[in-house]
């Protein structure tokens, strides 16, 4: 086994090996932008690891990992366009750089090129890939109908909620590592085992993501604390909050969610005060608990050696800490 | 074999059995209905017909009919967004219907759902229905780009010009043909045939439409006569005039493309004039004659029964009398 950062400088030289631009210029410079804004690469890196964990080579999977870091990117561009983002990892994004009808055509143009780059597979290895790519990839465009939803619907529950992040953002964490079991030739069993970790792993990470962005620390977590409390974005905090609070506390918060004041300081604290009392910041904490653990007993029955399963364990760990 | 209304009403049926809207509705509801929006259908037709002239079933050519047409719907609501079209086939279009968002979003998962509909086919099958479609959609996008790319040029050769409609439209009429080719197992040879056909018959097609749209029977063809040249539109008639223009006439002809007047007959009149005089009209006539002469000289090497020849020589004859 490799290490983590050992995997990523195997895929970054993979990528800029592979990054040619062709003609026409106009729609693949924006596909080698956007493929080297940079970002950590853990969907990819997920990718060779599993190979190597079912005893695969890793750079067998280097085209697996480059077609989901390809159609990762392409759902970055064609969602930024949606949430009129201006910026993306710091720089412009495509649609800014360019304009909308780039992004539009070389967003299409990679989620074709993710395809394209399972032909380098044979026979049901090229067929098992594409088929858990399709059903992945229509997944994460039903997730991402689900948010566009919900931002106009005062009626989201829980479970739906957990549903539209895992189609928006898990899916794609468990099929990269079935991926990389299906280029190493795993079992079928050890395929769905690998693939529910990752997706396990993910809406951990992903509710954590939710939980950070109101409780993490200002110095180590990336973007402004608050920010989805400003956007009101109806998060797992926000939901719990609903569900647990009282009537008054359920109009307050409804209340702050209709508002963007030009100072959001009070609001951010007020809604952190309730997210607090109502209970909702410990039953998030806790369910991002659950489906970590969740996600370890899943790996605790998977049949490869112990020393694989520590540095899954480790590679989890990490990523609950964020430092991966 | 069947004829071509036959295909057409099996296909028909095939869509509206095939058409339900599952959750989430804002996603799935504006696929149905821009797949509902009616069409001549001739790329699944065409899917069908080859592989009854390969000696297979129309059944088993269905997902792949389908498949095609979803795949060349998903590229109109695109496209629509791209050109600001408020309708298609008279009707409103996907983005102004619902709005931008859904429009990118749905189309995202159409491309994808076009994957999705070749893993009806066994193994070999399977490849090379998903290669060939992976293979024509990236020239789609490459064609969609040269157009865009087009609109701001003013060098751009007959050659360039012929490059560009073969990637954005007549490929997909290849790739029909030969999807058919492919689920009825015949030959590589007759495979790379029909493709053949189908290309060059597509860029007949696409030229004629240019031909038409200045110098169509008003009675009988669809569009407003003379819409190209209202929109400034750089066709083949517009290039070849160019190239064999005097110095004047190309002054003219290019003072004349860079205005829009309120009411454009006198344009429409003069521009037509020059194509006349500059023979742009004659040669161009002449292009179209020599790719259906090329799509018919391919058919005529073709190992398939006088029958099956005649039966594509009917169609291609009808599709360039435009009685399909």
């Amino acid at each position: 086994m490799h290490t983590i950062s050992d995997y990523q400088r195997f895929f970054l030289e993979y990528l800029s090996k592979k990054t040619i631009t062709k003609e026409p210029k106009n729609l693949y410079e924006p596909i080698s932008y956007i493929l080297n804004l940079g970002g950590k690469r853990l969907r990819p890196i997920l990718v060779l690891m599993a190979s190597e964990i079912f005893n695969g080579s890793y750079e067998k999977a280097l085209d697996a990992a480059l077609a989901i870091e390809v159609f990762h990117n392409f759902s970055l561009i064609h969602d930024d366009i949606m949430d009129d983002a201006p910026l993306r990892r710091g720089k412009e994004t495509v649609h800014e750089k360019w304009d909308l009808n780039t992004g539009i055509l070389s967003g299409d143009a990679m989620l074709i090129n993710a395809y394209q780059l399972f032909e380098s597979y044979e026979g049901d290895t090229f067929r098992e890939l594409a088929k858990l790519f399709t059903k992945t990839a229509i997944e994460v465009c039903e997730g991402q109908q689900y948010d566009i939803d919900f931002e106009t619907r005062d009626d989201v529950s829980i479970d739906e909620y957990i549903k539209m992040i895992e189609y928006k953002t898990a899916v794609l964490v468990g099929a990269a590592m079935r991926m990389g079991a299906i280029v190493a030739n795993a079992s079928e069993k050890c395929s769905a085992s690998i693939y529910d970790f990752g997706r396990l792993l993910g809406l951990a990470f992903q509710l954590q993501d939710d939980y950070l962005d109101a409780f993490g620390d200002p110095n180590t977590f990336g973007k402004q604390v608050g920010g989805d409390i400003i956007e009101n974005k109806k998060t797992i905090l926000y939901l719990k909050a609903l569900e647990f609070a009282s009537e008054d506390e359920r109009k307050q918060l409804k209340g702050l969610f209709s508002l963007t004041p030009e100072d959001p300081t009070q609001k951010i604290h007020t809604v952190k005060y309730l997210f607090e009392t109502t209970g909702a910041k410990d039953q998030t904490r806790l369910e991002i608990e659950e489906y970590t653990n969740k996600a370890f007993a899943v790996l605790d029955k998977l049949s490869i050696s112990d020393d694989k399963k520590a540095v899954l364990k480790l590679f989890g760990e990490q990523l609950m800490n964020r430092n991966v």
